[in-house]
């Protein structure tokens, strides 16, 4: 079960190296869907460049590789740094290839940056599942992207399906805007949680709890068992007063990453949403929900883009915000007067 | 305290009569700042309409009046059909006039539009401040207007501050969009529930609990009075644990407004957090937060209905988005494609 060793070429720094080696995208596109792990490092690579010609180069990877990706269950995790995310899927990611699963995971890291340091951090963190051929990790670096943090991810889960990973967690930590971002990119959205007070002094985002479609109060071992029981049920409770409709509430559950205890029991729930949802067409209805969104934003994205490249707009757009800002016009009369202008102008 | 009979002159339909008779946009604002409630009436009509003209005079009128807006407390109420939001209101209202406001509540009511069954309809829920004069209260139809709802609500607001009311109240019914507008558009969120099951079967939108600072469970009275004691404990337990951190926690109480039990006390807290916001600036601060967020928004739905209003552009943009429903492009790709005709035939 050893493995190559040389998991992220190009990721050294010399970019220039990286570009000289490179296949064409289509030959790497038909090279990742060959399973080849050095060509999906390096399309990965090239999702995550901020260059233009990476950037073209992995929309021809993605064009190529697209009619054969969404074959995987994706399914993102939050938590708070110390709720035990990695441990968690490191078990689960083990026990889903001991099933016969091949296990992609992409964890977004604020404070990674394109290095191998990170990534070596990453395959301690997952000791288990980092040994195993079947399983593949790599950091999204966040730190630097803000918005395109999302686009590197979704893309990145396109190229490990088409790479034949059918297993995929998406990894961020519950405390900026990640867990967002994974709720529109996944199929199911679990919440590590663990039992005692000091987990809420440590700043989870209002929204996480409504957005989890399942509940894991982890770290149900040794004296924090009965705890962790008990903030189950709470949690149980509290989810029937803010759930809306009762089919739509978030599960709860208790494991114990640590002693590897209900892992089981969580991949049988997941395995159960993932055969419903596609038998009913829930599941296909989702990702086109979320595509449209994505399309959406990426539109709205792109008018600010264009609104910053074009210097008179972008002094208008500023002046207009200062003023609304100042209360001197309301935000409603601002934009008009931009809309206004920028018709005169164009139109 | 009888008040004038002609309190919603020019909405009888003939909206031709109404154009006549209007004042100058300069002479209402002057009227409304005056108090007169027959201009405040003329000027939220105006504000509704969607005759360009009409649109532009409540511009003129806005703009005037804008420097006299933001010394009232924005209370912003939420529930389902059927929590007693009127009662409440009715019970609330007539309490701050007695303690010497002017309180105008307006009604974002789904259903009416502009006719004189629904203003009867409100007037007749709110039978005691309804014979108030020092009390106002308008529904805001958004039947047919969507998004622009927000607008005329926020308008709406600044009228009624420029006209001299410091306590206002929008009313929404929680199971739209209606509550996400007013939760932007307010300093305070009420929500308002009922005891026992039946409310959650209602539908109550997720995502309202996070929004809301203060829960009040109406109709503890009674035989509910038990039940309704018990829910707030159950709602303060949920909230510890959906709370992020424990300053941002919602206030949980029980009320009657049938009984008129407890709203001192709602307005006891309601006047402490006025104050409060306004001594630390926070008020100010979640205003200038809010105004950004909504010129944020117009841009963005000023971009829309720019790719709306340009054959060519909404062709493409509705080609683009079938193939990102199809799965033949990712919606990076097409929103990509979308920027570089756009850049390309525009710059």
């Amino acid at each position: 079960m050893k493995k190559s060793r040389h998991l992220h070429p190009g990721l050294s720094g010399k970019t220039s190296g990286f570009r000289k080696t490179l296949p064409e995208p289509e030959v790497l596109a038909r090279q990742i869907m060959a399973g080849d792990r050095l060509a999906l490092s390096r399309a990965l690579t090239l999702v995550e460049s901020r260059k233009p010609e990476h950037r073209q180069m992995a929309g021809r990877v993605i064009r190529h590789i697209l009619p054969h990706t969404g074959n995987s269950l994706r399914t993102g995790i939050t938590g708070v740094p110390g709720a035990g995310k990695s441990t968690f899927i490191d078990r689960l990611g083990t026990e889903w290839v001991r099933q016969g699963h091949r296990v992609a995971v992409l964890a977004i890291d604020p404070s990674s940056s394109l290095n191998r340091g990170s990534i070596l951090g990453d395959k301690t963190r997952m000791e288990h599942l980092a040994r195993l051929d079947e399983a593949f990790i790599r950091p999204i670096p966040s730190g630097d992207f803000g918005g395109g943090v999302a686009r590197h991810t979704r893309e990145a889960v396109l190229l490990c399906e088409a790479a034949g990973f059918d297993r995929i967690v998406v990894e961020t930590v519950g405390t900026g805007q990640g867990e967002t971002y994974v709720w529109h990119l996944t199929d199911i959205l679990i919440l590590l949680k663990i039992p005692g007070a000091g987990d809420e002094l440590q700043g989870i985002k209002r929204g996480i709890m409504e957005m989890a479609d399942l509940i894991l109060i982890n770290k149900a071992d040794g004296e924090l068992a009965e705890q962790a029981e008990q903030a189950a049920r709470m949690f149980q409770t509290a989810l029937h007063y803010f759930g809306s409709r009762p089919n739509e509430q978030a599960k709860v559950m208790t494991v114990s990453a640590l002693q590897n205890k209900n892992i089981d029991k969580v991949i049988e729930h997941l395995e159960d949403f993932y055969g419903q949802a596609q038998a009913t067409g829930q599941l296909e209805a989702k990702r086109r929900r979320q595509a449209e969104y994505w399309f959406d934003e990426h539109l709205d994205e792109g008018f600010r883009q264009y609104v910053k490249n074009h210097p008179a707009l972008r002094q208008l757009a500023g002046q207009l915000r200062l003023d609304v800002l100042g209360g001197k016009k309301t935000p409603h009369e601002a934009a008009d007067i931009f809309w206004e202008k920028f018709t005169g102008g164009k139109s």
